[in-house]
């Protein structure tokens, strides 16, 4: 049986620290005393009334939660969160359309970034804050939920640097858990905070910087600006891409780094791969710039830098458009929204592990088909790994295409062409934001089929969540006794 | 230590195999009495020569044949057979460059049928019937080493069946190939020879009703018209798709059905499956085309039916443009071309067997998350399928996509869009023949650039081998003792 009061109770009570969230943007609001306090108001009092209800009624529920309550949790809170999120855009005016508030939300807690806004710099301050929050809510939950939750879940091969966190426990989230993510929102809130410090030395106002820190160490990429990063100093965009790269590092690793152990970090593969993908794309993509416009060398760099690391970390922010560069760059841009951050960091996609897992097994199919009778496993950081891990990611991989065919088939058919089809889609379960096509870095997704945003969203819940999460409430061997 | 002499005996008795066809196509050519005779007789003469003198000296070759001589001999013989097999084109001038001749022979041995040509019509009967033999020839050399030599070699999941032919001895060509082999080719004689009678019944000449059916038969594509198979009737049309169709499938199981196990046939998970996507895809875009048009059903119906089979089958014939068919269904075409024909047919791409034990096994992956002990294997016409295959079939899938992103990017680096960079690797890789963009089926590859074209070359070839057997000779361990 589904303990179905723990999940109630577990669900009412994140409820209620997302009232406080909004509590504070109502906050921001009266201080700017701009038109969407009233929105915030009411938003606050109706999520904190359902979860106070909610958690009350249910406060005697049997504190035993098992995977399978651990999958129903997952899941459900981004959709609750998004549908209470999208409260204050509804009520405010500022998004007067259901579909377009449900969107944004969601894209917002899933750190995606893309957006259906089309005048940002005319939205009140509360409400931009409020954007910026939901994004680095999902970071948050995003660390906890990869460092500490899905691994005991058995999702996608993420039990394979839990080791470096507490140990596992089957079918019993961890006790420890809580001590994890204590640590690691401490690393996340300081990096926000320095990142807000460094970006006002750059200039930058006090409102802008806080939510673009926000947004930057959720690996999100809403900004406060209709034109993203474009017309910030190079200094900032520098800063930028700093903060982005480690918001796509394993949030693990970062821990170690501020404890003095750099080895450890620098010894870890996915680390380096991570490192190395950015580095040869961005070399790539400089020298084709070059051979177009030989003019500004560091402005080819920084904006190549830039974009690279803004899509392999999935963060979505522009300080140009990938989609003038010509083919060749189109197309890299495209290869690398696929890679996504490193595991255990805020970023979606793929993610670096996954790449190199799948690219090591397929060059040890060689070694296995010369000596059929040697088992010769894959090894990642120094260590072998099982083939339950790598059957899992193949199958993830095989799962992304599927779920990737599928947007892809659903946006044509509503009418998208082929690029944008396949651009709105891997931005959405990449949890990227801008994609190629119409829903490049200088558009945005306004102009698709509502059904299109309502498949997009999913596809953001569904590529934030490692597939696997949602997929499984899907399959019945999972509700079967 | 690789027998070296027993891979120039083998090869240089294929040469001779290949001059006899040459010979066929000399006799062809005298009958029409055009200009091409010289060239076909001095190309005739050169791989007799070249033939006979490599077999003559490595005549006292000691006969053993191991895994490693068979990986090199499969893979050099389509190279060695392109080579000698575009002298025609060349020294006739009927394509007066090597790269385009190199690429039309290469896009004939492996039943791709991209083709170069822009003037099909004006080429002498000689010539046409040599591109069309080549075709022929490749798919005869594919059902003997799809059915027979690559499950040997242990090659992508292709052990599947093998146990439905004469069973496999590991390290060792089987004794019994030969026989095998034998049954195989009489099948394809056949139906290419029946082919030939219900074209003709049609009211198609000799000559092309010959020249159609030989390329049915492999699912290679190339036709003597420019326009494809466009302007042929609807009974013509109707009567090449069924022939398609059986190339498509698995050669055993059309043995099986030509001697009266028709119950074997249906009992074959994997032709129901290809049944089932073959009529699936069809119903979507025959009511995308009345969504448009509503005044002919028929003509829908067996545009929409047509396209598909030559799409899946990887034939590359077509009757309509699907390019003009609107983003769903040029997205659905796209879609079709990843899929390819039946595992033990003519036809390329990842094929069936392999999509459905990537979905099985991913299937699979949510009960095993759910029951983390039970051991749940896949299971394919009821019998489980080892974990090996499994994997295999996985690594086959991520090389085949970093093929396909591979030759994405090196076709944008030549300066072709997204869809076309896209269309013309999946028509290469796939052994399918038109793509999307700018290579579409009302297009040719004239106009890509020669680096594309000998790129195109090497992945015709990667994916007609099941990718496996010329990657392996890329890899370090293969060459190692």
């Amino acid at each position: 049986m589904i303990n179905k009061k723990i999940i109630y109770f577990i669900l009412g009570f994140l409820l209620i620290i997302e009232s406080a969230f909004l509590l504070l943007s109502l906050i921001v609001s009266l201080i700017y005393g701009e038109n969407d306090s009233q929105a915030f108001f009411i938003s606050f009092i109706i999520s904190l009334v359902f979860g106070f209800g909610i958690t009350f009624f249910n406060r005697k529920a049997k504190k035993n939660i098992g995977k399978r309550e651990g999958y129903i949790i997952v899941s459900l809170v981004w959709v609750i969160f998004s549908l209470f999120g999208s409260l204050p855009f509804y009520l405010s005016n500022a998004i007067p359309n259901i579909t377009d508030a449900f969107f944004e939300t969601m894209s917002g807690f899933t750190t995606t970034g893309a957006s259906i806004l089309n005048n940002i710099e005319e939205l009140p301050h509360g409400i931009l804050f409020w954007r910026s929050i939901t994004q680095w809510m999902g970071g948050m939950g995003m660390i906890v939920m990869s460092l500490a939750i899905l691994p005991l879940l058995g999702i996608g091969g993420m039990q394979l640097f839990v080791a470096e966190v507490p140990g596992p426990v089957p079918d019993k989230l961890h006790p420890r858990v809580k001590e994890t993510a204590k640590r690691l929102w401490a690393i996340y809130i300081i990096f926000t905070a320095a990142e807000v410090v460094f970006l006002m030395l750059g200039g930058m106002n006090f409102f802008d910087a806080v939510n673009h820190s926000l947004t930057t160490m959720a690996t999100g990429g809403y900004s406060t600006k209709q034109s993203s990063i474009i017309n910030f100093s190079p200094y900032i965009q520098y800063i930028i891409t700093l903060f982005m790269f480690i918001a796509g590092t394993n949030f693990t690793l970062s821990y170690f780094a501020l404890h003095g152990k750099v080895r450890k970090v620098w010894e870890n593969e996915e680390f380096r791969y991570y490192l190395g993908f950015v580095l040869g794309f961005t070399t790539l993509i400089t020298l084709s710039l070059l051979v177009n416009d030989s003019s500004d060398i560091e402005k080819s760099f920084r904006d190549a830098l830039f974009q690279v690391v803004s899509l392999i970390t999935t963060t979505g922010y522009a300080t140009a458009d990938y989609l003038s560069w010509g083919h060749f760059c189109i197309v890299l841009s495209f290869m690398v929204m696929f890679f996504g951050g490193s595991a255990g960091s805020t970023g979606g996609g793929i993610k670096i592990m996954r790449i190199v897992l799948l690219i090591k097994n397929g060059a040890m199919e060689f070694k296995r088909l010369v000596h059929p009778n040697a088992i010769i496993p894959v090894r990642f950081n120094k260590r072998a790994v099982s083939s339950q891990i790598i059957t899992n990611v193949l199958a993830f991989f095989v799962f992304y295409i599927i779920m990737f065919a599928f947007g892809t088939v659903v946006m044509a058919f509503l009418g998208e062409s082929l690029d944008t089809a396949m651009g709105a889609t891997i931005a959405s379960l990449g949890n990227i934001g801008p994609g190629i096509g119409a829903v490049g870095p200088m558009d945005n997704f306004y102009h698709l089929h509502p059904v299109g945003k309502w498949v997009l969203s999913f596809l953001m819940l569904v590529g934030r969540l490692e597939l696997f999460t949602v997929l499984i409430l899907l399959s019945p061997s999972f509700w079967k006794k």
